[in-house]
C-alpha cells in the first residue's frame, strides 16, 4: 500500500519535537533537549481544589461537559484584560480574544488565515522550530532575518521586506525560543511600523514574558500597534499548566473572527473543563504568587546551566545568558557539528537540540539549544560536564 | 484596515454551526437546530468522581498538567480495542490509533494529509456541513453523490469515482448527519472495495453507532478495508462528554503516522485531562451502563419528534426515521424554502436548521434537519406544533 499524501505534508516525515519527547521519555538521560516548564512548579493541589470546586456545582459540571461556544468559556476571555496590560495592550473588547488549544494552535490558525501556497514569511534567525513546519504545512516560505545579541536586526528585516514582500513576520521577543534574546523597545515599535508601512502581519508570540527572572520587562509590538496588524498570542503553559493546552489570541476584532472560523474546523472549541481551571485559577489570585514562586527555581536552574557552561564547555562555546525563558543558545567557534555528535552525546546520557532545525535554511550545523527548566541543578552540571567533555573531545580530535 | 486573507478562508465568514450556538442561548426557543446530546445523560456525577480520583493521586495529576505526547496519553490508546472491535475492526496496533481533540480534527487532518488545492472529495449527499467547510478551508472540492432510503448509491458513486477521480470520500454511515440513515453492510462492503479498486482515501466518520434505540448493528465500513483505505473516526462526544473534545481516529500505522504530524502542528496534543477521564470512564465500566441509561431518553425524544410530525406537520413533508443518532432529515414535495422560512420560525420559538448547508452545492432549499436528543418530549411537541403551523400556512399561501 503506498499512499499519496499532500503536497503539505508529504515531506514531513516526523519532527525534531517528535523525537525529543521519545527521548525524554528515558529516565538515565540528563535531558537539555525538552522545553518542559519544570514539573516542581506545576500547581497539582490548587487545580486539584478547583476541580472539586467546579463538579460541586451541577449547574457548572453540566455546562463543561456539554457542547462550549469556540470564542472561549463563558467568563474567561473577561479575565484576561489585565494579563494584557501588563504587556501595555490595553482596552481589548471580547470580540478582539480568542481562547486557543495552546499557543500553536494560534500560530497554526494565523498561517491558515493569511498563508497562501508559496508566501513568504519572514522570521528572527533561528526561531521557533514549530512554526517553521507549520509553514511548511501551509507551502509557505520562511526567510530568515539576521539578529544580533539584541534580537531581530532592523535594516536586514527591511531589506528582507522589500525582496520578499512577506505576507507575516513570526516574532518571539520575549527570552525567544531558541535563543533566549528579548528585545528591545524600539526594535518593537520599529516592528510594528514596518508592518503598518508594509502591509504584512506580525505574529507575537509571547509564551514566556512572565518566566522573568532578571531584569526589566518590556511592552509588547502588540503595544506598539495603531494598526491592527499585530496578533498577540500568549499560553498558559508555561505560568500553569502545558497538559491543559490553554492560550489566547488578541488582535483586531476582523482578524480574530476570521481564527474563530479557522477554528472552527480544527476543534470546534477547547477543551471547557481545562478552560474553567484556568478561569478559576486566575479568579482565585494563583497565577501571580504560584509564578512568583516558580521564578527562584528558574533562576537557579539557569544560574546553574551558565555556571557550569563555564566550567566544562570548551573555550568555542559561545552563549546566551538570558533574563527568563527556559532556553539558553550555543554556539561554536570551532568545526563542531551538533547534528553528528549528538548521538555521542547521548551515549553519555546527556541531551541538547542541534540548531539547524530552527533556521529557516537548516544552516547552523554548529549551534544547539539547551533547556535548564526541568532538571536539577545538580543533574544540570552533571549533564553539561557530559557534554562539555564530549565537545572538547571532539575539538581536540579536529572537529 | 483591511486584510488580504488566504484564499482558503477569505470566503468564509461564519457558519451555520455558528449560528446555530448564538440561537441555542435563547432560551425561549424550542431548537431542533442543533446537534447537542442530551444534557440529562451527561454523566456528570461519575466525572466529578474520575476527577477527585485523578488529583488524589499526586503522581497522575502531575503527569497530566505536564505535556503529553501527540499520539495520547499513556494508556488510553489501549482501551480503544473493545470499542474498535464491536464495529468488527480487530486487532489495531498502538501505532494505528491517534487521539484527537474532537472528530473534527480527525476530519481536518485527513484533509490537511491528503487533500491538495482543487482536489475532489465525494460525499453523500447531503453530508456533514462541517466536513464541506473543512475542504473548502483546504480548497479542495466536494462532490456530492446521490443517496436513497439505505444511503449512498452505488451507481452513481462509481460513476462520479470515474468522473472526478476523488482524492477521498467521506462518509457517515451511521445515523448520518444530518439524514439519520443507515447504510447496510453490503453498500460499505462495496465502498471499501472502490476505495481498493480506485485507490483513494475514505473517512468513515461513525460519532453515532453506538447511540442506537432499535435495529441491528452494521459493520463498520473499515471492517471491510483490507488495502489500508479507510481511516475510521469515532469520538466520545455523544457518549461520554463532547466538552472533553476527546475523539481516536484508526488506520494504518503509516496514515496515523501522518496525521500525528498534522496534529503536532495543529494543537501538539489533546488535553491530558479529558483523556485521563475518558480513560478511567472506560476502565471503571461507566460507559456502557451510562449508554444503556441514555438510549430510552433518545428513543423516546425520536419518538415524540416522530409523532409530533405526523400530527402537525403539513401532508407534503416527508421524513427519515432513524433507528439512532441524533437527528431526522425532512423534505417538502411543494414550494418551501426552509432557508427562507426560518425567520418566521424563530419568530414562532422554533428553529430547525435548512438543508442547503449539507449539500455540496448548496441545493436542497426545501429540505431541514431536525435535532429530537436535547430537548424534552413536551418541547418537542410544542416546538413541531409551532413549525407545522408555519409550514402549514406557507403552503396554503402558495409557497
Amino acid at each position: 500500500m503506498s499512499y499519496t499524501f499532500s503536497r503539505a505534508l508529504a515531506g514531513m516525515t516526523g519532527t525534531a519535537t517528535r523525537d525529543i519527547f521519545k527521548l525524554l521519555s528515558r529516565p538515565e538521560i540528563i535531558s537539555f533537549a525538552g522545553g518542559l516548564p519544570a514539573s516542581d512548579c506545576l500547581p497539582v493541589a490548587q487545580v486539584g481544589e478547583i476541580t472539586a470546586e467546579i463538579f460541586a456545582d451541577k449547574k457548572e459540571a453540566l455546562r463543561i461537559l456539554q457542547y462550549g461556544t469556540t470564542e472561549g468559556y463563558p467568563g474567561f476571555r473577561e479575565l484576561l484584560g489585565p494579563l494584557l496590560k501588563e504587556v501595555g495592550i490595553a482596552g481589548m473588547g471580547l470580540d478582539q480574544l480568542l481562547v486557543v488549544s495552546g499557543g500553536g494552535q494560534g500560530i497554526d490558525l494565523m498561517c491558515k488565515a493569511f498563508l497562501d501556497d508559496g508566501d513568504a514569511v519572514l522570521v528572527e534567525d533561528p526561531t521557533f522550530l514549530g512554526f517553521l513546519e507549520t509553514v511548511r504545512a501551509y507551502n509557505g516560505k520562511s526567510i530568515g532575518v539576521r539578529a544580533d545579541s539584541d534580537g531581530i536586526d532592523l535594516n536586514d528585516l527591511e531589506t528582507k521586506i522589500k525582496q520578499h514582500k512577506p505576507r507575516m513576520l513570526y516574532a518571539i521577543p520575549d527570552f525567544s525560543n531558541p535563543t533566549g534574546k528579548t528585545w528591545p523597545a524600539d526594535r518593537r515599535k520599529a516592528v510594528a511600523e514596518l508592518a503598518a508601512k508594509y502591509g504584512f502581519m506580525v505574529i507575537e508570540d509571547d509564551p514566556y514574558c512572565r518566566l522573568r527572572f532578571s531584569g526589566t520587562p518590556v511592552p509588547s509590538i502588540k503595544s506598539f500597534d495603531t494598526d491592527g496588524r499585530v496578533v498577540y498570542i500568549s499560553s498558559f503553559s508555561k505560568t500553569v499548566s502545558p497538559g491543559l493546552r490553554c492560550a489566547f489570541a488578541a488582535g483586531s476584532s476582523e482578524v480574530i473572527r476570521k481564527l474563530a472560523i479557522g477554528k472552527q474546523g480544527a476543534d470546534l472549541h477547547s477543551a471547557n473543563l481545562s478552560q474553567a481551571i484556568v478561569k478559576r485559577y486566575l479568579e482565585k489570585q494563583y497565577f501571580y504568587p504560584n509564578i512568583e514562586k516558580s521564578l527562584p527555581i528558574y533562576r537557579l536552574r539557569k544560574t546553574a546551566m551558565i555556571d557550569a557552561i563555564r566550567k566544562y564547555m570548551p573555550s568555542e562555546f559561545k552563549y546566551t545568558n538570558p533574563d527568563g525563558g527556559l532556553f539558553i543558545w550555543g554556539e561554536f567557534d570551532a568545526p563542531v557539528n551538533t547534528v553528528e555528535i549528538f548521538k555521542e552525546a547521548i551515549e553519555k546520557n546527556a541531551a541538547y537540540i542541534n540548531g539547524t532545525a530552527f533556521f529557516a535554511d537548516c544552516s547552523g550545523s554548529n549551534t544547539l539549544r539547551l533547556n535548564y527548566s526541568n532538571e536539577s541543578p545538580e543533574r544540570i552540571e552533571a549533564g553539561i560536564k557530559a557534554l562539555g567533555e564530549v565537545f572538547k573531545g571532539h575539538i581536540a580530535r579536529g572537529g
